[in-house]
């Protein structure tokens, strides 16, 4: 490329612009999120502190789907919610189900070994999802109760794969076998259907940072009735994460220690998008989003991680890159050369994917701006993917799938 | 398009996710010029009040590259400092040359009228620019120096063409003309090339929310030596607009009214952006990312208002739709439909063009969005453009312009 | 002051902590009113813009309480809405009748002057109000309906004394005159009682930056039927301040001109913060805030530059310094030392009065702060006040006149 | 009371102006620190995150003032942090030394046994502080080194309270003692006098809402070489608040979770403007302000929960009240009626002490208003106190240790 501008412009990438964020989260904050954080500082024991905090508790409850057990309201990330949840529930040896396809699986299995859990992990192929007949035939023949807890990861964030949460709790009822079942939601709740209740999940774990659309910084910790039970007499030393004094201090509004209200402020205003958008219409709009992802993938010529479309993640994509490219390439080009974000591969991904996060605070136009940036970024690498191809075919994706077309062009 | 999944799709449009906004001013604001102006009211009689606003003269001379003369900062729009400068330097009745080929020039030959001057306009299509050879022979004519002043509107903002002031001072140094030459800079100033003091530039117009990257809310009316001693003796009825309650005040940094100080907060920020980037890297920046738009509008098979490559401009982009299709159906679905703001057809303009303004902050990924979204809402509106096309020329031109490939590759 | 913990200390005064402001305008800017207009930039011309503009509109009627006629928003200071209100209903050479007794008077008949009204000015001391008895004498004499318009400061912030505009009205009804009435109302709509169409007010002039609790940058002007009337044959050449090119864009929510829009979205939640306390309890509100400042400036022995009570400002205090002191001295300490603004004494009353603003988002606690750091500063300069008297006269007003004091000692 | 205006105010109280805060925690967020924070969402793993993060871990060692070591910056309340050093450096069963003199070393006691540790506990007054002669004889009786650690409540923030830490450390030396120094600067450091390294400080707890003016969400935690190489074998289980992953992740500037981003921009901005200040200069400055509220608690016959002036604290003042008075009621009603609030009296102190947190972003103006407040509440609560009094004192005290004041009348 010889033209004068090409030259002339050589040299001229600047910081100008916007920074685009296609990461599975943190995930981009609504402008009325981020205005309703920018406040002073609270007193976080004044009288009239439960008027936020105490329908924040509801809330949360029916973006988990739960009218019974609790919400908790950590100050941490999500990891520390998976903590709270074991050592409030559990006790050091008890046996636990759990399988491994992705390095946030993976880290949660090594939390559970290093707080001293008997752990019985299935290993999974990094692009499927909880094995749920091999879950069926280690509850069925657990006949004495050994194990006291099946862990779910419910979207794997790594490989962008969904496993099925309801078919593991009828595994156990099958069997009726009366371990706890534990359900990391951190990439799926409040984006993807999720129903504490009606799955029986006596554990689910959220963060602020994906679909609830804020920073990071709080974790959501749903917790049945069976659960909280529990609790009372689990043998972890615990402190900081303790149920029970939350479950004292929550009563009023109150907590154990300070908490971040600004973060308060924001999840006033975030649920109340949800809400005010419906919860289904929320998992719609990611279902749709996602699709057009998936068919610009598909119109690339590549591959997604998800070995199978029932694994397929409407929050996060992990796109395989051709073997002759380098998926980290793809990652530094998009974000040093064109200020876009995507989500690296993580371990023994690490090179070979890349992940788009469509979740949260999305439309698809915002779609499109990721799949235009990766058709340049994996092209820069090496790919020889069409330029537009991807962008094309999620385009008109969106286009059948958009709704009040006729009224526009009628008006 | 009957899939269960499009069919749920229906009707999950939701204000979900940020509005993306192309127009050719107010621009997006960079989010350091946003925090900036995240503060609380201050005192504009301060003892201090100076350290803020004496540099901001200084650097708005410096963004117009003029170490002479004065630059104004007026609360108003831009059309208040087209007023200014002519209350300010023109007596009722004189006879100025304007020419008028857009909404925007058209507006100030309304003004001109309005305010009492015999105004000479000469009339051009729409979708050229200023005619400098016809301006040469009336200014030639005028041996008795009738013309006061000559206006140019660098950059027509409703049709994308930008023209020629040099070669208007030229026209005017050729016959040793002294009228004043009069420049509307609104959108151009701050983004594409312009020299008040090597042009011969003697009021010049600025607004904040186009190459600025502010909200709207303040003028910059540059003017020089001549203007000044023009001022001195004006003979319109003017106050709020006056320069002379101005220099007095302006000297010690102070307002002769309540300025908005938020804004001076956020123009510290944006000259530091612009001057950081360096003015010159910013004008390639903008020719840079217009190439990109215009090489996507022409694989689109659509044309732009702009007649010739000469006029094109690097801050607007009007796009003439197919015959069949009324452009206002294409502002109408991307703005309800998909939440995408273009600029419409002004005036003779109206269904004819859409606008997509690729000024202020923005990058390649920004213009990449722009179009895709235009490439869905005219298909929608009918027109039968291939869907990627326009993404995809553009991304090859970013991929070709875009410098530190190699490196990043490398590394 | 020898101590070894004060000499350790001389030297540690810093830029720590808030900025305590004063001045009668611009005005605190209450949270949510700040948080509003921290947005991105919005498309002016967008379909929907009008649904954001209009109810403006009906809210600043509201606000002037006027079920008639207009309140224009222009971008500009209070002084262009003088501007607009002369231009648009009078003709140059109009007698008008006007007073002056404070600066801002003063500059309003001098715009007069300089826009070519033919001023028939009376001369009040600097401290009385508009003069009704000369104004009914004048009015009485002008039989042939010379006198186009009679000016009325309303509140005068440079000597914070309060006229009588419904007197005034009473004039003009008593000899049956046809003047247009104006009022300069910059620092008394919103904050203290205001009847537009009650009192008869032609020309209404208010600010953001003052009881409507925003940002400088927008004028408010409301007109009478009668003076849009006047305005379709308003002689002055006029173009950015035209009613008719408002009246125009209006109709449909827009502005002939780019409008500050932040300042729209904040000017949405000042009116709604004004409409939920309830303007009549604004009115109270201030009246007792202002009590209470008048108390503790009487209980340092000192005096008003307001004459007489009936003159008494709820918005602002003029606070004469004994003569031995000079109150450019306390300003200066005050912001220097203590980072407290209040606001100067202007032209005649420099050096002689220092301002107290008492307007906008404040309560009783921020009250007793501007006379705690007022007396700081009189000693500092010299004046023999007692510590802490002021603010122990407020404090005394404030408790009794505080309602809920006694449901929550009983609660 | 019944003037007209007073019963005409009666029911005017209404949520105008803005909230005074003044508890010991969170403080009051600086502007540029509230700014840094209003930013869009991040990627946590993008490869220049370490240009953020790191020169964070120097920033936070340096006002910690050791060069040794380690920071760590958890996602959590200060609570976190210490859960953190005893799980990370202690191992169950351990026997540590602690005292217990208000409610946070009570918690920190209380933590301690949950845990699992052998708490060997002095109970002290609450009004004193660490019992240094009493830590000397147990620890010089300690021949075999059963102690492994002592606590230290540097500030004891329920009593307002500071605890001579230097002198524990020369206990520990005096006996040649080898137990880890485990000190609570939650409400000390960054506002006065710390050295970690200096006293030989093994685990020193800071949070983000005290002194380092930011929200609540971030812990830090001081951990000396010694403390790092005691963590190598320590046998609790732990994750979340593990070092040994901290320690991993940190050397890239990376976390082993999502941490809270908005907060490390705060964090940014928070130690700039510690540092421009001087950290010397910010402690002079809280002693100069808690000096000047002292002298108003005084002057109003009333006495500090601390005992001594050697505990009195330069961050907080625990005001008894008169014993007919309930502080409860003087919290509400200066919260309810006047908008401001103050800190409660905890637990055995609940109803006979009112808090005043003077620490972070503070000035004397602002001092004055929270004594102006308080003396309005505890009049209004029945303490018969002088109206004015208190303001009096400080005012005083603030003019005479006011560096600047010659120049400025002398200018």
């Amino acid at each position: 490329m010889t033209s004068p501008i090409a030259t002339a412009a050589s040299g001229t990438m600047t910081k100008a612009g916007m920074t685009h964020l296609f990461i599975p989260g943190p995930t981009n904050i609504p402008e009325p999120v981020r205005r309703a954080m920018n406040v002073p500082m609270q007193d976080m024991r004044a009288s009239d502190f439960g008027e936020l905090t105490l329908p924040l508790f509801d809330g949360l409850k029916r973006a988990f789907k739960s009218s019974t057990g609790r919400v908790f309201i950590f100050p941490s990330s999500g990891t520390g919610a998976w903590e709270a949840g074991i050592t409030n529930t559990l006790d050091p040896g008890d046996r636990v189900l759990m399988s491994r396809f992705g390095q946030f699986s993976h880290l949660w299995v090594d939390m559970a070994e290093r707080l001293g859990l008997e752990v019985e992990c299935i290993d999974v192929d990094w692009g499927a999802g909880v094995p749920v007949d091999l879950y069926a035939e280690r509850l069925a023949a657990d006949r004495d109760g050994r194990i006291k807890a099946v862990f779910v990861t419910h979207n794997e964030t790594a490989t962008g794969v969904t496993s099925d949460v309801a078919a593991v709790r009828g595994a156990l009822d099958a069997c009726g076998h009366e371990a706890l079942l534990f359900v990391d939601g951190v990439s799926s709740i409040a984006s993807i259907d999720f129903r504490m209740e009606e799955w029986g999940v006596d554990l689910a774990v959220a963060g602020s940072q994906k679909g609830f659309m804020l920073p990071a910084g709080l974790s959501f910790l749903g917790v049945s009735e069976k659960a909280l039970a529990a609790s009372r007499t689990g043998r972890f030393r615990r402190c900081y994460f303790d149920f029970a004094d939350m479950l004292r201090m929550n009563a009023d509004g109150f907590f154990p220690y300070t908490p971040p209200t600004q973060l308060f402020q924001g999840l006033r205003v975030a649920l109340d998008l949800l809400f005010d958008e419906g919860l289904e219409a929320v998992f719609l709009r990611h279902g749709r989003l996602a699709e057009g992802v998936r068919r610009g993938v598909f119109a690339w010529g590549l591959d997604l991680c998800a070995q199978e479309p029932r694994w397929y993640s409407d929050t996060v994509s992990a796109v395989r890159v051709p073997e002759t490219v380098d998926a980290r390439d793809v990652l530094r080009i998009a974000y040093e050369r064109y200020r876009t974000s995507f989500g690296s591969g993580l371990s023994q991904l690490a090179g070979k994917v890349f992940r788009i996060g469509h979740l949260g605070d999305l439309n698809e136009v915002s779609c499109l701006t990721a799949l235009a940036c990766a058709e340049m970024a994996l092209r820069d690498a090496g790919a020889a993917v069409e330029p537009g191809a991807g962008v094309a075919a999620a385009q008109e994706w969106y286009r059948e799938t958009a709704e009040p077309r006729r009224q526009a062009v009628a008006a």
